[in-house]
């Protein structure tokens, strides 16, 4: 409902800006007794890190959190988690320019013509720093989840590099960790490394498609019209920084095909109803079915380019800009991290909105 | 936060089933003052209304809306507004079968899992009737816009049915009313009733894509990271019945393109900063720069078909499922005026929580 | 969150006017599975219902409730629940003469103020009325609570009228419902007879203070800052028209008392701990002890008075007001079925809170 | 809305344990462009700061505030402003007899009952300490208040304590800052300073009643039904540490008024309406009349006393506590910053409300 705020009882309010001192997130909601501390967020942080390879942005930062309430003696006690990150290698210097100009397909200048004040230090609120803040609330969403639900896993990959797509046939698990993309296609993982190459070396950026799946989520969760599972991960994943598309199972594509080809027929398995195909990406009417929940979101090109542009000052004036300093050829590697956290956040969520309502009470089938 | 209500301070709360007394829409946090009936509420309501052509569903429903509180002498008081739509061609004996059986790629099973109860007449809560609802609130959000915002205009129409795009180059806004598929491309028009007549004849159907722009918005609406104007915008989309996936500006295609391909340049115009392209759909930051805001979503194909598809009973025993009665080859056709509803309230919800954090005060340039 | 909703999880939003067409009540978030019939809601609305005798408006009102949605063979569905309540006795040609007066003590001015439009017939949205919609909405949270814990119990008395206090030495729990003043104290019933008839011959009108207990609530209801049990009893029965105070156990008169005669000591009994006084309200830190619940709130006295009243016009002219029509010389009567209604929607919102955050498992004892 | 959380657009979510290393606040919601720094904040937080007396506790804690977010060149941007006070003067040791022993009077069952985990150093969440995230939360509304409405005072002193009420014929402005216990009567502070020496040397403690008042207010803050201001204001109070009841004007007294000594008469001023008394507190029908805006609420005696009492364990067995350490005679003392910090939170609250809703415009008179 806050304009900061994600969540309807897993509320997580993140704050802070690029270059202040520091960032994080405020969690209200959290269920008590769930062992959690700082190492455990940590490990997710690690992995959306600034500066870990040639890819990403040179910025260090050790974007170390600390927990500084809502813990006692290692488990969560039902009262608001306060994570705090401090911002370390801020290097101000790098921005001043921008401060009178407004980068194309930036948020500079409706920040301006807003606020009528914005932090120009680093992107200021609109930096993709505050995607830092999600990850580490949803490592708290995921310490829950395996708690409530241990089966579940949640995993998101790179699914497309600019224009290149993945070989679906070549898809394999282990190898998504194992390449900088997050990408199941060691092949793809290997052609992107070239591609990538040149445009980070003539000052360019592409975009990219994240898909993330969470396996082995409960029938039941979600609601008929707006509390829909679909409706939330869809605003879940929109709210990150560059996101300017959201599909769930077949996604745009479900335009072309017909009634017989989309539905999935139904069956009985041994451990309850199974499904023929999965076009509806785990959810109907807003409810999970049991299958594999799937989203997938693009992600633009930084506009952080080392091409001029045109552009106007605070002033009117005509004139160019040249974003120099250290970026992200492709900011859609360091949201895979991101969209797997905004997931986790989302299906926890939804767990404690339906055994609120329901008890967690199901209709049995067979 | 609720789970039917969408809207922060412009909420909309739907409510009804499709073969219940009558469904309709509670809507608090209207501005008081502005002027409204029922007729001009109707006059959307007739747009999505069944049975108008031989391309949508001929149950017959005069959906005649009434308004039962917040209007004196023609005017909002800022009082709940209750509007209500009675149903009156309900035939429940068309949908005796389906009570044991689940319908697949229909909401039906999971509204079971969920809830251990569902109204299976017609669908009950999950049935296309409710978003009738919706284009009754979407009209009071046009009232009130217009009353604030006198130049703005919403407009949807399909792009896509099945695999057919429309032409850009042969875009007409005058066509869209003037073809049963809301389409500004006269000649796609006709490809798709001989299309659209061979699927209705055959008992099948398929999916579209809707876009709506919103002309004449602001710069200034939305905010930085949950509240943004594309993250709603897209909620209200997907949480449309049969929506699969959610597109601003270049949506996925976002994906495909380099920095320099993707960035608007900004130049300085009579009437402030203008954009030499909207590869942004309208939206930097979550907040609007001033131009169209543009966005698509996909509809899948209803999975109401003549053919048969194997599915369970409720005991959990296998069979087949054949949907007879009324239903609607392309359901994504009566989306369009739902489409345009959602982006109604959701442009109203940012100009009113616009003005209560800025006071509708802006940073100048220039 | 939203103007006219109250609840968490469990949200009633209340619309219609005095004198429109309807008024009622939208549920949303009510559990599945839940017995109800529109019988079910009558009966605590015919408690509520003016014109029952001599004490109450003469205005004659069937309140006969519909429920239009959200039931399916006499059970909740889970759906969003629509209870609607035709206005039938409007005689509005008794308020003629107030659309162009303010009447001192009313919402007339503010609304005016606020709105720059007020429906003037009745009181419009300001009316008593209102809480007819709050008993239905009331009734549907009783039967769920029966259905969760069937062990509750929650019921309102008059516990003062003017000056005049119950003797708790009286007290008599089946006394309450043997009286026109729903009061514990018989003797006190007698004497009010007389006393209430006196000003409602004389035109003139009284206070009261209303007591509500919730008997057999579970420990653990609540929350440690602003989601605590106590502030929101505090907020339900402060929005109830015509409130000025309420208390929670000792309530003001807590401010007199030491440490030690405050607190309540604890000794373990055969079910769990108990207390050797209530002081408390059955509330510690915001959540719910397992003791009575107790609450109460001060009702002033209807400014529909006959004597004449100096006040002012809406063009700003000085003038004098009496309210000639059908009043209640003591509006405290018909507050008590509310407030009970309030307590228990407000009990029902911190059931479901509860086990979505702590799914109700409690920290044992002993 | 969130269990942490208070406010509707002005969202205010409080963090932090007594003896955890942090607490604070974090702001949602801010209008831009207020100037606003830490030495703002902190003259608010020296106001409740402890020990500052012999008749608050001798925890010292310096209570110093960071701005962590939301503020650039010393102005807010719009963004979450997040506030944080160090806990510097633990002292742990001091709370060991009590992790298994449940104090009366206290939250400490109650935690354990719902949470079963509780932070028992300091009394974790259910500290006192905590009222310092609201002050330094109220100090940023006071800010923007002073922004939006220059006119306005916000102004809390204690009116009660014990038995022993103030005579409103002392009534002196001057005096609130120039007594330790903010009380507009000098010569009840005389006596109160002795009564109290009394009580805090025996290690006994006493209750309070704190009125709070905003003068300035304009007409046509608040909304009919739920979201009344009165309804905020009553639980905003209610909401703090150990308060029991709250009144709005004439409060409970209200019960024992006729309607003829209760409506206050309206009458022309030179600047609009006026009234000829103000029984109402400035709020009819939830909505303010722009008269002074007062409400009062009553704070127990701390349960921290030397006197032993009984009580169980956790493992369910029999005896007796005292709690030593450092604490407070009179907890009222303290609430009246905190008092004033939540009126200043809800107002501005409101304030936003209405320019969202009316856009400001107001209702003419004369």
């Amino acid at each position: 409902m806050s304009l900061n705020t994600f969540g309807h009882l897993f509320r997580v309010t993140t704050w802070g800006e690029s270059h202040g001192p520091a960032l994080g997130a405020t969690i209200d909601g959290c269920p008590p007794g769930v062992s959690l501390d700082a190492a455990m967020l940590q490990h997710w942080l690690d992995r959306r890190k600034p500066g870990q390879n040639r890819f990403t942005t040179q910025r260090r930062e050790p974007d170390e959190v600390e927990i500084l309430s809502g813990i006692y003696e290692g488990h969560t006690t039902g009262t608001p988690i306060q994570l705090m990150i401090r911002n370390t290698d801020q290097r101000s210097k790098d921005y001043g320019d921008i401060a009178q100009k407004f980068r194309p397909g930036h948020a500079d200048i409706t920040y301006w013509q807003k606020y009528g004040i914005r932090d120009p230090r680093g992107g200021g609120r609109s930096s993709a720093r505050e995607t830092a803040a999600r990850v580490a609330a949803g490592g708290v969403a995921r310490e829950v989840i395996r708690a409530l639900l241990p089966g579940m896993q949640i995993k998101g990959y790179m699914v497309q590099m600019g224009p290149r797509q993945i070989e679906r046939a070549r898809f394999d698990w282990d190898q998504i960790d194992a390449n900088p993309f997050w990408t199941p296609d060691a092949t793809a993982a290997a052609e992107w490394a070239v591609y990538l190459d040149g445009l980070r070396k003539s000052g360019s950026s592409v975009g990219a498609v994240i898909e993330v799946v969470a396996k082995g989520a409960p029938a039941g969760l979600g609601a008929p019209v707006y509390g829909k599972l679909d409706t939330d991960i869809a605003a879940a994943m929109m709210s990150i920084n560059a996101v300017k598309g959201v599909e769930i199972g077949e996604g745009m594509a479900a335009a072309c095909l017909t009634g017989e080809a989309n539905a999935d027929e139904i069956r009985m398995g041994p451990d309850g109803p199974e499904f023929s195909s999965n076009h509806a990406g785990g959810i109907l009417g807003g409810i999970s079915t049991g299958q594999d929940i799937v989203c997938r979101f693009a992600v633009k090109p930084t506009s952080s380019i080392l091409t001029p542009r045109k552009t106007i000052t605070i002033a009117g004036e005509a004139t160019e800009i040249v974003t120099k300093g250290r970026h992200d050829p492709c900011v859609g590697i360091r949201a895979v991290p991101v969209g797997e956290a905004m997931m986790a956040c989302v299906i926890l969520d939804h767990i404690l909105l339906d055994r609120a309502q329901t008890g967690g009470i199901r209709g049995r089938i067979g």
